[in-house]
């Protein structure tokens, strides 16, 4: 069965910051469902989403937030999924905010939190979840990281090109 | 009608924090309903709670938190009170925390943030928006004001006496 | 009789910033005297101002500042009324600055603070506080939640669409 | 097979902070492999244990670091297993030098970020990926979040008790 | 004639730490007037003292608050001396909130700012400006100057003894 | 006798932050040396200014540097006049560093320090300090004061027009 | 022999920010070989080159790298050559987060740390390593801190120029 | 011949923070010379000694000051010798500021930087610098590192005693 990660954003204005970890998360052959749902204004959908998603089939929450970023936190007070949090910089503060209304949750209730706007690792760290019982996920992990080795090599020999012109 | 005002803190070791809060707002004659509810152990007691407030005949609702401090911002998710927050400093980032995820909340959800470990002045500035339209409370508030005056009144005639020792 | 709120700004150019508010007020009902005064260059006149809002009919005062941002401070030191400030961001420190001299404010004269650059929430929070003596602003409330309800069912419609291209 | 987390700690001095997290993880019924390593003074032996920890059985690996902590990221370098980081908060900088240098990871190489001093929220993360595929698990964090509602109730009460002398 | 500064602290509390600023002020001649007055719960009083402080004869008005700390900018708005402002460290945000609070003034009206707790400091920056046009004060500098590089000396003496001990 | 003041910065690249103010100390009839001068790059240089610029007949000494910012703490360690610190705010830390490196210097060597790019304010700080033995410039400041709180009511009454189209 | 200095990078993108840093090392007659290694996309390959780099006749490592920048501390645990770091600013948190993971590395594995994207200082701290015993170094690092004493020479000329215009 | 280092503090209170570092080099083999000066108190005494380093022998200064920490800087103004800045914390921001003010160096004038209160870490980088051309300090060196590694070992084996109570 094709594992199944939900990606809840606050606003559809998310979506470009967000796009690489949707992206990401096919590749790693993992379904995607993408909401917009608000932790204050839809605060009963929100609820509902994150109580039925267990149940609906979904591994990992996955909740991007900026500002007063609570989305990933309530998401997580409704589910014993786990639930990662995308702090999303906004027009000011250059992101503390959402890191730390994200990240700083009380004993109880965790969040994964990533970088701030960090969508992609955001995919990897589901991957790695869902990789633990599903062999597939987990051989395209290895595969990626492998691909990440080959990349910095690459770029290692055209920085020597470039170097040529210093 | 005695107003009344609802007091919602995450953890009962908030108490000292906020007994000022509660001694204040007794002073002003206003009727003071504290409770234990988290926006992440028990959200949908914490919505419940936010959605009956207005039929329950509560004016304002306070919420004091720490670390990421959802409480204010979740309980104004499900009502059109007036939320005031009281963002309160844990044992890292010296209230920092708190401050932000209360005070930073996205458009069209506000929460009336005051000081780190502000209890007081929530107190006083529930009183403000019952005052509106409750002569008794615009009564207290003025004499309290006026009492802080002769207050500093007094601590300006102390120092004088403490100088003579410098 | 029509609520009036009063919103003060130290300088016309915040002007832009603070459109969102005068319309959100004007949306709710509600009418509004816009000022430029200065807590510094203007302050007698910041004091008179402040000192007969509650004669004048005024039910809450905002202020909006960046930087050392006293006004909102100064207004509610010569008033009873609830006072709203909004911490604009200037060019240095993000709003940081602006945020820490609103909201910190000393025991005794609180300041009922949104987000930086919060001009339509300050608007949202004055009509709650009005709402509390005056249906008519209250049901407009209750319809603006509703509203912000609907409107994130819209975005998450066109995420869907928006989803079939990635 | 009962499910097996490892974590690794710069020093025993952190020991303290974090038997919380061992407590958690054997409540939860997961057997805890607790290492002192280091990124910076034992990198080899570090490398070695995070290359071997998915072949040894381990499901989830634990960082705990402060100051530059490196050792979350540095583990997660090396496996492709899930990594949780804990930012322990030392004598400067309040913990902030130790979430930024595990959260901020850059593109590729995700740690799933818990607050400051967080301990038991690690323990509780580890068991949420665990019970993605362990039914035993899954139950007693069901129990876990049941048990947390029913204690916030508990404070409720007492703190009803507590008010009656205010 | 005798120059005079004017030292005005929110709260008789504040003495402690403004206790070196009196001394130094002493030391260096100048007379010293210290008073409670708070820009918030005495605005009036505060207003007149600066209104009133050239013609009685000040040269420099010093002030010292914590938190939103406007009681340096408030005076500077009503006065055109010279304007010292002391940042008290409070129990929250480690004075960050007191600095920002004075040093940001916005353009107009400076305040001459020190560091946080700085008040010896702020003694001598009044006798600096005092000293440019009465001698006494700036021969009484000139030997301040001279006492400090021969304590350092003295420390440097004493610190070849402790080494022995290491 | 015209009073000078001497504006030592950095860089030339400066110039552009410190024009306002070297016209706001001409507006006020005060002479400006203006230099360029380095605490770090030709620290000898800077510190034979210092120790010279009493007997030169400067009045005032405005140091304006950014990041590490020494200049003016070094200049205030070479002389008993008066310095003014302007931390300029550089390509990273949003003026912080700038702020930090000024503000905070040790017990014994004050910098009076305005707003991060406070050009403007350093230059009627300068003059606050002369005017205390200088009628003309007093006299100065005052209209400076009244042209501010009329500017103020001519921003009000263009706010007025502009109202009309909100 | 030509003194050698490696200088080792996350990514081939951040060549702009670090051209000063190979072209001053080159003008001080330093041989340079830059890499783009990764601390955690190719850890083997940091370590392997750490772990060569004395024998194979480097004096000093470099280490540039943003976000959680684990790059320099990494390099450092396998080497006893001095290892300088250089935090790059990204798209959030101004470089703060690069400084502290840089910088706040823990007892007994220094890095030698910079100013954000202070990719030139790197060059003249290496340098100044290599001079100790290399007079050839030390030379040219005189000659440097000449010519640098005559460019402020020239600015302050020139502003005396562009001075005229205002 | 014994390699010297010389460690400049600006006050002998700072003693207790800088014994480990006066410790560690002499357990180097590494001649101390300690001396009080203050870039403030006494800058002509700090020139002096900076410009005289190098032709008393010494091959590095290493500068530990707080607050607005501008020793560091200002002794490498006067010196190509390699310059380390160990960052004091003192009562008020935590470390911050003695950070900022000596990390940020501008263009030019390095500062080889530790972390806040990195005393020992100053003493090992100061180590490296000289093992450079010293293979009797490179072996103690060396010596360090597997001291080190043998301690990480110890008190890993030391914790799973210590787990046999939990």
């Amino acid at each position: 069965m094709t594992p199944k990660v939900a990606l809840i954003m606050g606003s559809d204005s998310d979506l470009p910051a967000l796009r690489p970890c949707i992206q990401a998360l096919k590749k790693f052959g993992i379904e995607v469902e993408a909401r917009v749902l608000s932790a204050h204004r839809t605060p009963d959908a929100a609820a509902v989403f994150a109580k039925n998603a267990k149940e609906r089939g979904f591994s990992v929450i996955i909740g991007a937030a900026g500002k007063a970023a609570h989305l990933p936190g309530v998401l997580a007070a409704f589910t014993t999924l786990p639930v990662i949090g995308i702090p999303i910089k906004s027009s000011t503060m250059d992101g503390l905010d959402s890191l730390l209304s994200i990240v700083q949750m009380p004993k109880g209730i965790p969040v994964a939190t990533v970088a701030i706007d960090g969508g992609e690792n955001a995919a990897i760290l589901a991957a790695q979840m869902i990789a633990l019982s599903n062999p597939a996920v987990a051989q395209k992990l290895e595969e990626h990281k492998l691909h990440m080795l080959r990349e910095v090599g690459e770029k290692d020999a055209r920085l020597q090109e470039e170097l040529k012109n210093i």
